[in-house]
């Protein structure tokens, strides 16, 4: 089967439903819409890659199940070398597209997720739930799916659990069992690539009880199921996207979505847990786990384009590159460090119960929290060298370099380098701006789990007590030299 | 005479010639468009203060020349005291403000400057620039003026000096010198408050040779002034303020101009260093050693509010502001390590020729290093606390809360306390997001000159040698290690 | 009165009884034994510095009481001038020494906090404490005595009150009052400089209840009082000062020792607080603010020296001290910062109820924070410069180079520049390891507290909830977002 | 043919010529003189796990070339899994040890990284290196040999080459080619575990041009070798060891030393390379890329030891470790770092051209900048739960806890808590200033070479011009952005 082009996927995308708001307002075809096209332009530059022989090997794969060629994103990831390319992938990604790119990564990672967990259900609960998985996997295979992930409920109050809260809407969940499918509602937040996906796949949240089982829920959904309204968030400096003309803002973009159900019919068939409460924990821990590790090559992605950032501002501002090359070295040091972190997580991992490749937990939550500080002294770095018009975006806006009292004077004196137009010190500041303070900025601090959640993973695998005994054993203390009783955390 | 208020402020702002553009348009009356009207509001809360009796010590001092109650700002400072209290007001401004105030201290500062520099030129050159200043000065503290500060100019190529560059204009200059004052042209970038000002103090650049005198100029000019053109730049989000209703943009903000200059008369009365090329090296070194000094209190000011913003967030978000106490205690050591360097500059300090305060120029250029740092590892914090809805201001807009359709079920899940409201988590959002990655991020990294040239004057104050000699007594080394000849940096 | 000198230094502490004990040893003449004698040499670097013209104004002052010259370290500090006099004094004794001089500072703080404590005591419990003290002063003024500080208890098990530990004497208190004065037991730990000192002043521990009175106590001893048995502790490398020659460690040293007091008897005239347990809150509070500001300089010296080190060790090792710019200026902005934090710190402070200054607490703790960290830094960027021999003192033995079958060998191939001796390298990597892993190395992190205690003053003066209240102003938040009532910290 | 056991290992050694000597006195048994025990105990740990089931897995592999079960560290790395097992085996030693084992590293390093580059010059030039490589590796996996590897030359004067330097045995090199073998002088510095090893694994330098082949010299030799002189360093505390009895240092131990090569004899089947000084920068390549990345778990396993001397000094000074959580925390992340980037960069490597493993060179040098800096934060925070004590020794010398005058004194008051015994605390604090400050540190920051060499690697592998393009692709800017001819770095 030949595989999907950029021109079949747009074509995918305008087929659908509209269902994506923004400000208020319907978006009729998230492939033309400004607040919309600039994200789809981005995923659709994988279905380019994927046909470009240089990057052919890291956007597609063998299927598992066919032995066909597919995109890589809807592959199986069943060895070491599997889930490395979900790195090499994400790296690609965001060097083409200066920022994330959610429905190619995490509904891919949360198939596999399921595949594992689903392999744990099905034994223990006599359930078929790996099968339907597996239709629905070799299904998206051959229709070349773009996937979105839908983790993180709305939550509501947090000091009580789903069941709790006044509004229940405030969780996903099973309002109804019916022979055929389940009946959803309830409302996800901040999830990424939505009107950039055919499909979206959902995830249940952890630590639920018996009476919160109504929310062990995972299943896919079509972008575009009947009962399901789309809202994208407002994200810093999104506005410009609206704009007809200009410089101001890149042609790539990420979008961030509250998802709200309401009374959707979900058919068996795309069902992968319904109820069976006790395994949530089970997608968090592998899903974290891969996700954690895989999320070091993203923001490595990302600041390989802070580094060509800050060299287009060094060059247009009519210096050298050279001349930072010091903390060009050290924004390469936090690139190279989260990604390599991760490879590390994933070669202490193993395969799951399913199968598929579960990375270190231990690692990987390390790696969330350099995740959740590095990029930041990279985006420091940047705007150290790029100077003032990077910093806060102290620049004539497009509209004003077109001013025709003002506009040419202005572009006459802030053209900073005999060899360069004033355009392109424009463009790569405005760049620069998005991609620090603006609506370039992805979610790396807590998307997929905050910083404070992964140093409680750390403190868990970090055996505290056995590193006192053969600290003991070195020092020669002989007496047990153990937590006090009661204090004991 | 009786101290101005916010009233007499903004009516003095309304009696100008309008000459303030951005994107593209003129503003007619910056006290009311939506563009300029947060900046004003900003500029008037030091208003409010001064005739409030709990701040009035901090925003009102007494006139050394004519013994009058003053507005803090326009006042001279002579002693630690005086410059200790710059500090003082500066951090209070940003608690009121959340943002830089640029009218209320550029100006300040530059007065204080050329006082010192005109005492330098008047003995060598026999002219009387103070006599000038003073004069200026006392009407200043009359009127109780708002006056911005302009230092930095366009610059155009780096590579060559202002005499050499193909468009003169790229650096503000004069044109013709007159009987009675002189015609000056040239742009002037990144000039922060110019909107909320009554009146523009120009400064000059430095490294000037006998050829480049033409821009060897300070002197100061009406907001107004006949051929000067206003140019603000467009920064992060600020397209939010000109939205009529909501909550996504405080009320208050920042203004960072271009300001074009072209043939601009200016009287003598107003002129304070004409073409004596060779002190505008005294005015920058006067005027970095004061500025970096206390822009420590500038920074620790909007510490202060990230720390409210983040205790907001995390009530907002239904837990405890103590649970980040940790967190909280590291924002507020960032906070009063910039306060209190900036306070040590200025103990260390001495008054200049002129009687008013210099800092000491290595501790205030080791606080420029910090200012360029410190305050994006408090961002970071504030982020971390805020959760994800404040790292990339993912939350629904507020048009999307008032949505016919969904508004009120998005309202109803991201409500995350049973005892706050939707609408101040989502300011509070708005807030953190405006600060750390908004338009309320003030150019505090290269705002009055950059990290890598602070270093330099660092760098020229450390005397390596003599360390290394005192270090041979101790060491008991006998011979003398000096650097190699050729290598010598 | 003549200014004591050097000799008669030496002389007065000849004439003490022998008390100072090391290793299992008594130590008959601290001014020549080898464990102590690079101390006693420390400390009469002062003396040089008090009689040398250039460093005259650091180390002498006017007595307030007599008129008189004095030594810098006898004075009171009543101004903001006198207490950064005590930075500018540690800051040279650190560049004179390398290390820690104890008995220069801490009796020195001691007499100035208990000045403001006793007007305190003495106006509330009509005590004459502030008139003893005054003479004790000008006693020690005229004689120009050293005196070690003493603030640190032994402690004993950390979940009990000094009352109830079994063990009495891990906390110093008064056995016996008598009509003519107090009798003493107990031992203190960790106390700088005793070994080159004249006089201890003790002062008491804090948290100290009714029960506990008998712990509350400030006095001061001649070193060698009857019952006082001194142990100095083992400190790293300090093995090194038993050798007879060499150049493996520097002739200065610092020291630390346990005090044993044994039913010392303390005649009133030398008591200044006795059981008034109320008031030993206070000793701790002006103690801390006005030590943490000073011992910035102290580090602050050190780094100087540190810098000195790296630069001869840069130069012996062939290379240029040029080539590593970049890390001395982070090393020289380490230690401005706490140079400058502190002056900060007492910029902002007062006089105290006695009229002697005290720091501004908020600001001096935010210093012990930077104090306990920053050096840090600063030490592993010495031995970045210094390379592999300076990390881990990776180099021959002085006995390896004078052996006669391998020593002129190893000289020869460890000479690294034609320009030195092989010996100038080997005394600048054995000062670098001193400095940075060796028995230098001063107490900084815990000594005068630790920086976790400065972090819960930090906090307790941090005004969270006024900083929210501010933040919801700017933020148009209209209800009260006060903390949850049980969680409350 | 059995594994060796520890007893067969000291028998080993033993039996060997003594040729080393520390503080001018010839050693003349390693195993039980008091100056080298430590390290050989150290050593000797491996031979004791290896025979544990519990770690035997880590400890033993099966021989390449005979199907043999081996020692671990005598094996060929020719897979990812090999050389992972490389990082967990060095992680276990250090906490088994506390320290450092070169015996067990570098030369299993070295005949790997020989493999490969013996693999080039047999194919290039015909020789039969790799043949002569094998049998030894037989020999040396039969034997159950401990070979420590020996790569950094004395240098000598930094400014010239090998063959300028005044002193040619400044570097190792070959004097004489003979028929059956090579002899050779000159001196390798800062050599770790030589004392303990059988053998000694030499390798060339790098920079080499044909005027200096005589440099380029590979081969193995017995460690009593006949003309090979040993000088172990001094270290910092390191004269501890020769203490009779007490805690004041643990029985486990590093050495760095000379070798003083003096007209040696090697015969053919010991060497790999003789003159080929093209292919010495294989050598250095090769051996920093897999060097660097192992490093990552030498500092992890210290910083294993260092959390549990942390903990068992909270818990001997009163406390809870889980007091300190949060430092912990930290500290586990700065392990798992370095661990993970090593481990990350092998597993984005792949075999060399003899098939050995060649781990990542831009993620080798990444780690090599971490393992410089975040021990040292790892250090900081161990200190700083440690506390005073631990900061800088400041504890009474065992000999003073055996003084029957103060001894049982000092033992009553220093025991904090009521739990454990002062002995207890003392070898608590003990260790920790042996980890930190003493002994026990590791050459981690320049041993394999410098952080300022591994980032110039960094910038050669960071594509800026490339990273530039993206950029610009993703800005919009059409014309080409390029470095400045004169100014390009």
């Amino acid at each position: 089967m030949a595989l999907k082009t950029r021109e079949d996927y747009l074509k995918s995308l305008k087929a659908m439903r509209p269902n994506v708001y923004k400000f208020g307002k319907l978006i009729e075809d998230v492939t033309t819409d400004p607040a919309t096209r600039r994200t789809v332009e981005s995923h659709a530059r994988a279905f380019d890659a994927a046909h470009d022989p240089e990057y052919a090997d890291a956007f597609t794969a063998v299927s598992d199940f066919t032995g066909e060629k597919i995109l890589r994103w809807n592959g199986m990831m069943d060895s070491l070398e599997d889930i490395v390319a979900n790195s090499v992938f994400k790296r690609w990604m965001y060097r083409f597209t200066g920022t994330c790119n959610g429905g190619l990564c995490v509904g891919w990672n949360s198939q596999n997720v399921m595949w594992n967990v689903t392999a744990l259900i099905d034994k223990d609960c006599g359930t078929n739930y790996q099968e339907r998985l597996k239709k629905w996997i070799i299904g998206a295979q051959e229709k070349g799916l773009v996937v979105a992930g839908a983790l993180t409920d709305a939550k509501g109050d947090r000091s009580m659990k789903p069941s709790q809260q006044p509004e229940l809407d405030a969780n996903v969940h099973i309002k109804e069992v019916r022979a055929d499918g389940v009946v959803i509602s309830g409302v996800k937040a901040m999830i990424c690539g939505v009107a950039a996906s055919n499909e979206i796949f959902l995830l249940p949240g952890s630590g639920y009880k018996e009476e919160d089982k109504a929310f062990a829920l995972a299943c896919v959904v079509p972008r575009d199921i009947e009962g399901l309204t789309i809202v994208e968030t407002r994200r810093p400096s999104d506005g410009r996207e609206l704009e007809e003309e200009g410089w101001d803002i890149p042609e790539t973009a990420i979008t961030q979505a509250y998802l709200i159900f309401e009374d959707c019919f979900v058919p068996n068939e795309r069902v992968f847990m319904c109820q069976e409460f006790k395994y949530s924990g089970k997608v968090i821990e592998y899903f974290t786990a891969n996700y954690r590790a895989c999320i070091g090559a993203c923001v490595a992605g990302q600041g390989d384009i802070m580094i060509g950032a800050a060299a287009l501002m060094a060059r247009t501002n009519g210096l050298a590159a050279g001349t930072f090359s010091g903390k060009m070295v050290d924004m390469a040091i936090n690139n190279e460090t989260t990604y390599a972190v991760g490879i590390g997580a994933m070669a202490v991992g193993k395969p799951g119960p399913g199968g598929m490749w579960v990375s270190d937990s231990l690692l990987a939550h390390t790696n969330k929290v350099h995740v959740a500080t590095l990029p930041y002294e990279t985006k420091r770095l940047c705007q150290d060298i790029g100077g003032g018009i990077v910093e806060t975006g102290c620049f004539p806006s497009y509209k004003d370099f077109q001013d025709p009292k003002y506009g040419k004077k202005i572009e006459s004196v802030v053209k900073a380098s005999v060899r360069f137009s004033a355009e392109s010190r424009a463009r790569a500041a405005r760049l620069s701006e998005w991609l620090t303070l603006g609506a370039g900025v992805p979610g790396c601090m807590h998307g997929g789990g905050s910083p404070d959640g992964a140093k409680l993973v750390v403190r868990a695998f970090t055996p505290v007590d056995k590193f006192a005994q053969m600290a003991s054993k070195i020092a020669g203390i002989t007496e047990e030299i153990t937590e006090p009783e009661k204090k004991k955390k």
